[in-house]
């Protein structure tokens, strides 16, 4: 076990002069406004001529692999990243069609195999040594074809990813490959994503991340990168960062060898006396709970720094060596629960009503139950004009400003029906048998239960137009979290708590 | 960039109690006296059955991924632990037959694949479109026979990589199975280790490898390591291990993050006044050069410490790395060189010695020159009864104890011969256009040249034995790393210092 001597680790990147592909990179990330490395950057480079860069990502490919790479790589991703939206665009389809594999090599191996003879059980002898001897041809082609199986690409990624920078590189291109899949559906370029997609995926395993806690001891370079991609509830100021990093509070990151000072991902956390019912309690929670004196560790922010990293959990073990490592620290913990947004809420629900309104009541589910209906003609009957109940919510929800949020008339009105459909979203609405609903997916998987929904909980634009402010908070039972994760991953099942059942119970008898 | 705060880096290790995976590989390493895991250790652990080690394997490979799999992982690794040598065998063989690939799958693809008729380029419009859709079944297919033909035993070695302790357990099961293949030639379990080697190169990769200071502070778990491993000259003590990590010395090792604790591979260093040439000199260099006084780092030793990673090149860039580091902090540091065995001398040069006896001077090569044949047959006409000098050589360096040592007649008859033949070796001998000392290969691949030999500079019996004594100094010439690596790698060229150039100018004529 690693002592506290990590003082006296000596960082790669501590060892090698700033190479140009770093000094890129930061540059990218510098400004705090924009989440996605901007290309106006370019302008402060040296510009390179497409055909340049072309060349110098052949070099990378074609190299002998003794062969000292490292100039040829840091001229090919500073190429790249000199080059306009444009032209990478260019550049990466043809990777991804010129630098795929040998069909031809490909085919030659397999009718050298598919000619073998698949060995019988029958001819063995008590070792086995038959078997063996005949099964060394297969075990030949299969090595051969596994190579011929893999794309010319693969060593850009693969060198790439042992340079330093690489890799923090290769999440740029693989965002850039998104933007292109995102324009057309080209099958080469998804091929390409989807195999850089794993290799990722590997580079990045667990295994391979470390988790750090963020202090405001830190440099202001990695605290930065906090700020600007906070993605759930942006940081306003630098009073506001240091509350976030200060008594009562935590923030931890995983921070991958290679791309140093930068979390990939990292979760905020309030310690609090009770879970906490909304949003502004977290952020205006001054003076905070002294640490002594907290019983609940409030999970309220989680956001990925990389665009390029999309689709790839890196969250999944975060949160339980978060829990583990508070419970050690502070035994008087025991409540882990989060304080989370709801994204897709709004979405489904006005889908949901204005479909109602394109093909009437009758060919459509009512998702209001009579009472609410009625409620909600009788309460709009003087100002709105709806058909309907449905009709009628969907004016109100959609009204500017999110007018109704104004009234206390509207929103007692509102309160119940909305909780009630925004449980039924949260616990029934699916895709291929999983929560529709992306953050709860993300934390029923991980092995939390739901918890309770809490009304007006963020009242900001973006809590207002993605739940009606309603957010909801996941509870990490310690005892339950395996047993919940499985239940949820073989069969589907949610588990919610108690709190929770009410808003549900009319809709469906869960046991 | 990460700072100093390095002691605020959480490791994994730290976060989770101790596993029994854990517990069992630092049993199976804590004795001083072994370098591969012992396995009288078995005693202490409660013994497994074979068939529930058995069982205990297959359960981890066949668990759905989201199962929780860390008590699998335990329990496996804890039973396999426990079986004797033989039934670990029998175990590998077992996973490399029964946990192979689904030939009739991959079979089933390739028919599939060889249906498909390869895009030509004529049928392509501007941008390609017809081309992409024909594509997307060859992709779709190539994905496919890529995960068909990763055997299954490869969701082992998946699981374990990212299973605290499972790394270096995989290192024990690659020791195991090259000691079966020691034994016999399996292909079935050749294809096996072939597997684990590539899995295991891509996950020790430069970028996952941290390069660490060992210090007198570091913890007596880490620095028992180091004398248990020190495979070049052996640390005799606790006060030669502190003088080898104190003043005028430096030890670096790479450590991967999730073995903590334990370098991979190490590097020691004295800082002097002079090359070194002798061993005695480094070892018993007290007091060392007040460090400011320092103008040379000499690597004087570099040790592995996993059996299990053979094969695998570790110390490609960790020597690059260390003189960055020395350099960066000590500028007045400009000499950067080895004192390096040459542990294949002897062997080479009494196989040459023997085949001349058993074959007669005529039909093999005279390695000895007229006036050295000379020397020999004049010096021994009285004690020793040999035909030719080859013969006498032979005689002297296989007599008991190396008693030629112990003559100063015959050490100063023996020295220029054998520091040419040596440097001829050195030089000249080749396997596949590499050096064929493995010492030498390793350096000069790193982009050395052959300094200096030195005659009697190791006369420890180890050092006799290999080499007759000598110990070369490969010289690191900052300004020529990159140029002589990859000469060496494209067209075998060795440099040699002009020190060294006369050993070898009768020999052949390099430039």
């Amino acid at each position: 076990m690693m002592n506290k001597k990590g003082l006296a680790i000596l960082l790669r990147s501590k060892m090698r002069p700033l190479s140009p592909v770093s000094k890129v990179t930061q540059l990218q990330h510098a400004p705090l406004d924009g989440k996605i490395p901007a290309d106006q950057n370019a302008a402060v480079k040296t510009p390179r001529d497409f055909g340049q860069v072309r060349e110098s990502m052949h070099s990378v490919i074609s190299m002998n692999k003794k062969e000292i790479l490292d100039t040829a790589l840091n001229d090919f991703s500073e190429g790249y990243f000199s080059l306009s939206q444009e032209n990478r665009h260019k550049l990466l389809l043809i990777l991804a069609r010129e630098y795929d594999l040998n069909r031809t090599k490909v085919r030659d191996l397999m009718k050298q195999y598919v000619g073998l003879e698949i060995p019988s059980g029958d001819e063995t002898d008590e070792h086995g040594h038959e078997i063996e001897s005949q099964l060394s041809a297969f075990y030949r082609i299969e090595r051969n074809l596994r190579h011929a199986l893999k794309p010319m690409y693969e060593t850009l990624f693969e060198r790439l990813n042992t340079h330093p920078g690489g890799l923090k590189f290769l999440a740029t291109v693989r965002a850039d490959i998104l933007s292109i899949i995102a324009d057309e559906n080209i099958a080469s370029v998804r091929a390409l994503d989807s195999y850089l997609k794993e290799k990722l995926i590997t580079w990045l395993s667990p295994a391979n991340l470390e988790l750090y806690q963020i202090t405001w001891d830190d440099p202001a370079s990695l605290l930065e990168k906090i700020v600007a991609y906070e993605a759930v509830h942006p940081i306003s100021n630098l009073i506001d960062l240091k509350r976030r990093l200060g008594l009562g509070r935590r923030c931890f990151g995983y921070i991958h060898p290679s791309i140093p000072g930068e979390p990939l991902i990292f979760i905020e956390v309030a310690l609090m006396k009770n879970i906490a019912s909304s949003i502004q309690e977290v952020l205006w929670h001054d003076p905070p709970t002294p640490e002594g004196e907290a019983t609940t560790a409030l999970f309220y922010s989680i956001s990925s720094t990389q665009p390029g990293l999309a689709g790839i959990n890196l969250g999944k073990f975060l949160i339980k060596r978060v829990i583990y490592l508070v419970k050690k620290d502070m035994p008087n913990i025991y409540n882990f629960a989060t304080l989370s947004p709801i994204p897709g809420f709004m979405q489904w629900l006005l889908s949901k009503l204005a479909s109602s309104e394109r093909s009437g009541p009758i060919f459509c589910e009512n998702i209001l139950k009579p009472e609410e209906e009625r409620a909600l003609m009788d309460a709009c009957m003087d100002s709105t004009t709806g058909k309907n109940g449905m009709e009628v919510l969907l004016l109100l929800l959609t009204s500017t400003n999110h007018e109704w949020t104004q009234s206390d008339r509207l929103t007692t009105l509102l309160e119940p029906i909305l909780l009630r459909l925004c449980a039924r979203y949260l616990t029934l609405e699916k895709k291929r048998g999983k929560a529709l609903d992306s953050v709860a997916n993300f934390h029923l998987q991980n092995g939390a239960m739901i918890g309770r929904l809490n009304w007006m909980a963020d009242r900001s634009e973006k809590g207002l137009s993605q739940s009606g402010g309603i957010m909801v908070n996941y509870i990490y039972s310690l005892d339950n979290i395996e047993d919940y994760a499985q239940g949820y991953f073989s069969t589907g099942h949610i588990q919610v708590s108690s709190d929770f059942h009410h808003h549900i119970e009319r809709e469906i008898k869960i046991q």
